[in-house]
């Protein structure tokens, strides 16, 4: 998915709220549990509710992996499901991945190729020849760990190198790797002070936002400092929405917290000028 | 598989050597190309013919994603069979994951319940507890990368953080981690005269060396400056064992390069004191 494209929708559908699906079988609702593939259902359900007022959605790999090889197919299921009925909808194989380069290649392989995402999140530890290979696919976007929602996130993250932060530096010498202009960041919601600063770095980036709802981050203070001329945010929810309601009501839920964050949304694109 | 299990298998063997499976199906001999599962049957190939010779195996996870479900399909087929031929070995998830800690506990769960790894590869720059959950495991290891073999380890892991290079606080501060015995660190061997410093910040931890061979590190540099007293070093060639043929003959020519270094270790190993 281009750009261009993920900009769109935003506009169409004025909202920037990106829906994370952390499926934990524990946490599904008890009918589902005996569906012969509860996790894919699960997520059938969620995104068919919630689709109207999202523009993204992002499996968490980690929960998915979590299963082996029934986690793995249930994610392929999904991935397919999102491609083949809303191919509009922006996709996040949220995977935190990075190698040497022909390691990277490899994990680019498989999140454009094999489960054809737009998009996936990279951690940068390994520096420039670790991230590149991501870059290679034109209408594919890396999303680069930057400063994250967690409280590790103080131990080196928010060392002073050289003078400067070092997701500070981690964002500038980003810039001048190959293909720059398909990365994207992720800014931990609960860094919002933060954001203004990141702002003045990369004005023009895509930032994935992460840490609204359960981790504590306020969408307002988001906006406020995160927002720019064309939107360049997604907000990620996962929790918040999908496990609001553990009845049979929680595909009806989801959508209403949802649609209650798209109208907050569409507040803060109006005051920006962008819709 | 206890550090005590380990050690015992480096006094037996008279190697530190671990051999990477980094399976790449364009590398695979012609003729296993034809089998119904070519990565599985190479693997098993390699790993029976090398197995006298090393002490760990590490499969490359992103050479398996790669391949998408098949790929997954292989991998579990892989580690039952390391885990049921060859209990005494040493297996490596090569997978550098790690994210906010209820994640990590996912990608704990992934490789040391339902692949049965005994460690796991994982990733610094998201602190303490993206990793903690990784170190709950009696009688399975982290691996945390330290400081990498290639070319973009210059980029971050070496900047001067607050006096110190990135790369000796993520060691240092990794030490007050909660489990912190579990802990074991990568370091590239292309960098083997950092290895006397890291020596001095950890002299009992084992250290996984790759970045021999076919990325140009020398196992004698490696040796010298990296072994302590009761070894402390996994040594991994992947590239170098496992394609040194692509004819028929691959595994004997496996098992032949692997011996060799084997010979290699077992004169460092005796001059130490190890054996």
């Amino acid at each position: 998915m281009t750009h261009k494209a993920l900009l769109e929708q935003i506009k169409v559908k004025k909202s920037f709220l990106c829906v994370g699906l952390d499926v934990d079988k524990e946490l599904i609702p008890g009918h589902l549990k005996s569906e012969p593939d509860a996790i894919f259902t699960f997520c059938k359900k969620i995104i068919e509710a919630t689709a109207p007022y999202c523009v993204a959605y992002k499996p968490n790999i980690a929960f998915f992996e979590a299963y082996g090889l029934e986690g793995w197919k249930s994610l392929a299921k999904v991935i397919g499901f999102l491609n083949r009925e809303y191919p509009n909808i922006f996709t996040i194989a949220d995977a935190k991945r990075a190698d040497i380069g022909n390691s990277s290649m490899k994990y680019a392989k498989a999140y454009f190729e094999q489960f054809e995402f737009d998009s996936v999140t990279i951690s940068p530890y390994m520096g420039k020849d670790s991230i590149e290979p991501f870059l290679e696919y034109e209408g594919k976007h890396a999303i680069l760990l930057a400063l994250t929602s967690n409280e590790g996130a103080s131990d080196f993250q928010m060392l002073h190198s050289e003078g400067k932060l070092l997701y500070k530096e981690v964002i500038k010498k980003s810039r001048n790797w190959e293909n720059a202009h398909r990365l994207m960041y992720v800014v931990g919601a609960t860094k919002a002070q933060a954001l203004k600063e990141i702002r003045k770095i990369i004005p023009d980036s895509f930032l994935l936002i992460p840490g609204v709802g359960a981790q504590g981050g306020s969408l307002e203070e988001v906006a406020v400092n995160g927002l720019n001329h064309e939107c360049g945010l997604l907000v990620n929810s996962s929790r918040g929405i999908i496990y609001a309601s553990t009845g049979d009501d929680f595909d009806q839920v989801a959508a209403s917290i949802a649609k209650d964050l798209q109208m907050q949304m569409a507040f803060h694109l109006n005051k920006k000028g962008v819709v």
